[in-house]
């Protein structure tokens, strides 16, 4: 039985590839797990494996894996569920129409500069993307569309985890005692 | 917080166009929500029109459909929501893929002869077909599998509304008692 009809929140991460999403997603949801909510973790790329193998990254198929994982995500956290995305979600349109489907969203620009990025190279892509071996790589050689008025700029380059962490996990109090 | 973290239950209703799977999902979501529990119906069409609009209503569309509200109805059980899936899913190896990654599943057939059907033709597809406006249409020019020992066969010209619905809240308390 439910004791508590009140929304999830949904805490949507947007950034380059190699920004640090994932790992404060996950870092994040074992905090807010600890606190006895329920939460979710909606990542780009298991969503693409599993219900979006026909997608490419062409404008059109990313807005369509933004609408997806709003449309998802909208479907948790009316159910009280918290849910995390972890998405690049290269475009605002998109990206705010999506956001807007969940009614307590917290947009998140996890950033780190494009230096950065290629000298971590967590998944390699960048590496592909210098040799030409890949083309449309966001914020390489594809646009990405920085959020107007996000919630936070987490950037992963000068905060430790930890302090990054803290930051969300206080704006996200902020919110509950001022809603 | 929440104070049980038993998954949700995934009532998978499958069956011809026309054969009742929304009306009753309407009616058991209320008497569901009535206990206190956490509903979600997942309905085809909608889903179509939301996040697979690029669909069409070849076997591989349709799987990949069906592959989809698997998936997104996992996410809503494994955070104890009730999902009743309405949709067609023609095809028995997708079908039970995507029951399969819910816990406690049940599938349901729904269910009335083609003549029953024609005659209703609630959406005015069949006299489409028939007309030949239209093809591929479930159960008139288009495979559909029935399940193999589904845990429910729901005659809707036979049964009554209410009693389909207390058969189907008898079966899913038999499962509670007895797991």
């Amino acid at each position: 039985m439910s004791q508590n009809n009140e929304p999830g929140r949904l805490i949507w991460l947007t950034g380059l590839s190699g920004a640090g999403k994932s790992t404060i997603a996950r870092a994040l949801s074992e905090r807010l797990q600890a606190t006895g909510v329920k939460v979710e973790i909606l990542d780009g790329d298991e969503i693409r494996e599993v219900i979006s193998p026909e997608l490419g990254f062409s404008k059109e198929d990313r807005n369509m894996q933004v609408e997806r994982i709003g449309y998802i995500a909208s479907l948790l956290t009316r159910n009280g569920v918290d849910v995390i995305v972890s998405a690049i979600s290269p475009y605002r349109s998109s990206r705010d129409r999506a956001i807007a489907r969940s009614s307590r969203s917290f947009e998140i620009l996890v950033s780190a500069p494009l230096e950065v990025l290629i000298d971590r190279d967590t998944k390699g892509l960048y590496g592909k993307a210098i040799r030409g071996e890949i083309t449309g790589l966001t914020g390489y050689d594809d646009p990405y569309e920085e959020p107007i008025g996000s919630h936070l700029k987490v950037d992963s380059h000068r905060l430790r985890l930890e302090d990054a962490l803290s930051l969300i996990e206080e704006y996200l109090n902020f919110e509950v005692s001022n809603v």
